[in-house]
């Protein structure tokens, strides 16, 4: 692409999707990208810039000149070139904003204000509005004519003379309608909509519920101030389900635009990667400690029958198995809202009866292998330390998350390493404990 | 709502949104649900249904008379009503069929039969067509006259006489063109398109790569066949998410309609989720056993130095930790298209380096604790065994995920608990073969 003459490469970029174009441009090499946008129309380059991923806009924007890119910014969708300059050193987005026309720059600057993860984060302003004495036809008309600037005119929102949101009216309707009804007469009345302050995550799971193309967003005064498109629920989705994979996995969250989640896990630093790893593996280290201080109480009952830490390994990772499985099926439950906190008690019933079942199933099986190895005596600690671990690893699973909730913290964080790491240390007491007692060697310090 | 009488039933499900309708059926005993369905039209009834979990449908299905479901199912979207027959005895759904006009039925049989998870399986056949000599008023006039029949009028497919898909134009572009222009000047040509055949979540990422608010699907001979509609984007990102991160805390899938992902936690039955759970812990047991079997190969070198069991579980726990983490952030890269098969190379130059810094810190760590509880020789084996595992343990978590992509499994087989399973293995070989090494005292067995 790099060697086309300019025309030929015009014509391309037109006849190319951009999401195709911006994937191409993540092959080239920084300066390689840069050189191939100045050679860009300024519409095509926004166009790209908004379908790229965050770092390597970052990368070209820092190749591109202060005008330049003031000029391609102008022409992006408001709620991507907002991000855009986030991700700038504060000097050079200011530069950049007294480039812009007073308009787009108020824009800028009142998007720019929410917090992240929010409504107001995530919502365009280029939404299309109506006043609700337009007829049917006017409606259309002035939709037609605004259709250029707008991310959708499929929804137009009816507001008043102070923008409160008085209704929906979508173009369907608009076109289905007799061409002189009014607009109060066609729209929807209270539309489901979001508040700025709304959780990103919340707006996602309503557009999804109720199928919505586009949501409208008002703020405290009830007035209407953006809109969330459908093609930002995906992102969002996503991105929510990546947060909850990275936490269930002991991997650190951030925010900003430093974060693994935006910059991806081919593109992270080494730095950033053992900043997200590190802590949580240093905790669990320590939580392990208080594993090997059971272990060491116990150190008679394991001198006497060292075959005993034969079965360690596998009664203490049994149970911290079983406690991952019900985390995550507590934690993804949680995260698309089919299991809620009232549903805890109900939930530990069920889960009692299925861990006796599952950990009776496995003491059978494990007391093969324990007559085998040890003999009969043996069998039997063995087998009942499994169903004593697997029913203390399962209701652990199962209500850390909930606790969590309860503390206002993520449920996710009740990570299968944190989860394991807990039950281990129940594992190794449960298991040496039920040995001590039952042949009879119980030490004490 | 049950104590309502039938004229106020009727206008408050008019004016809610049926979403929310489903969503308070969910509170009501299934008998009970069945009779106020008894008391609203058909139309409502569809709508309702079709927003409801799939479990629910089919308890309220069983109650319903064929007649008055039929007289559903016919006013239900062609997706959704699809999924309901399926869920239902063969015969009933054979019955059911007979009830339905010729044209519905031939819609459900050749929807029904492409494969779970597949364009085919999602994709409505309510989409509107156009030919291409049509003007642009006459195509407005045509989408008006199908809108109440179509999931979306804001796309129309171009079609030939052989409804091989020539071209898609937006209702935006319709209205934005001059009246008289013909359909073939407006559309867009090649339209990105799936074949019934795609996977769903291939589709699900092309939407919403594209920001399409509908994928038109066509077979073999090109013929069009059907739409994907965005909101059905929504539900495949979301239930991919939910089976990837069941996959990582190993629970088992299964397919068809008794599964997990349809009915959801809360309503799972416990010999459901027993099935789901119960394999993988078995399958781990035995892992377990290599674990044990790799001690009593070192039990010379236990007996001699019981202080060794002390750093046990945190040796083997931090290994497993480090895999899981690396193993997580695999899994989820990978289902997100972010990393895919060719990287590995240059991810395991990345992680030898992340790992051993993450190691030697850790090593650093527990050095202190080794030279507290065991003095100088055993804070050496410790610190370096934690190096060892942690390495060890990360390459595990990395390379995994794509070891089974190259078998064409799902990469988030490598779970959490297959990787800590394998990860202990390996740890406590590591761990006592340096111990018997520096300490001297390695045991022939």
């Amino acid at each position: 692409i790099e060697y086309l003459n300019d025309d030929v490469l015009r014509r391309l970029c037109e006849a190319e999707h951009p999401a195709d174009l911006a994937s191409q441009f993540s092959e080239f090499a920084p300066d390689q990208a840069v050189d191939v946008f100045l050679r860009l129309s300024p519409q095509c380059c926004a166009d790209v810039l908004a379908h790229m991923e965050y770092d390597l806009q970052r990368e070209i924007a820092a190749g591109l000149a202060d005008d330049m890119l003031a000029a391609v910014i102008a022409r992006m969708p408001s709620d991507d070139r907002v991000d855009l300059l986030h991700s700038m050193p504060d000097d050079r987005g200011e530069t950049l904003l007294h480039l812009l026309a007073k308009a787009e720059r108020e824009d800028i600057r009142r998007l720019s204000s929410y917090d992240e993860d929010t409504a107001g984060a995530i919502m365009t302003s280029e939404y299309a509005t109506l006043q609700p004495h337009l007829s049917a036809r006017q409606a259309i008309e002035k939709l037609r004519l605004e259709a250029p600037d707008k991310e959708t005119i499929y929804y137009a929102y009816v507001i008043d003379e102070n923008r409160r949101l008085l209704g929906l009216v979508s173009l369907r309707e608009l076109i289905l309608a007799r061409p002189d009804r009014s607009i109060e007469t066609i729209m929807r009345r209270e539309p489901i909509c979001a508040n700025v302050d709304d959780d990103q995550e919340d707006v996602a799971r309503q557009m999804a519920k109720y199928d919505l193309l586009a949501m409208p967003v008002i703020n405290g005064n009830e007035a209407l101030v953006g809109i969330v498109t459908f093609d930002d629920v995906h992102d969002v989705i996503e991105q929510e389900a990546t947060e909850d994979f990275h936490r269930m996995g002991s991997i650190s969250q951030g925010s900003g635009t430093d974060d693994l989640l935006d910059i991806g896990l081919r593109d992270a630093s080494p730095w950033l990667l053992i900043q997200k790893r590190l802590p949580w593996l240093l905790a669990l280290v320590f939580m392990n400690i208080f594993s090997g201080a059971g272990i060491a109480y116990y150190e008679d009952t394991i001198q006497a029958t060292v075959a005993l830490v034969f079965f360690l390994p596998l009664l203490i990772g049994s149970g911290g198995n079983a406690g991952a499985q019900s985390a995550t099926l507590m934690v993804r439950a949680m995260a698309i809202g089919d299991v809620v906190r009232k549903d805890w008690l109900r939930m530990v019933g069920k889960e009692i009866g299925i861990a006796l079942a599952i950990g009776l199933c496995m003491g059978v099986a494990v007391s093969f292998i324990g007559i085998f190895r040890g003999g009969p005596d043996v069998a039997v600690v063995v087998s009942l330390a499994m169903v004593a671990v697997v029913l203390f690893g399962s209701l652990l699973g199962l209500s850390l998350p909930f606790l969590l909730t309860r503390f206002r913290m993520d449920p996710a964080t009740a990570s299968a390493p944190l989860v394991t790491s807990v039950a281990d240390i129940g594992g190794v007491v449960i298991y040496f404990g039920i040995a001590s007692w039952y042949l009879g060697l119980h030490s004490v310090v």
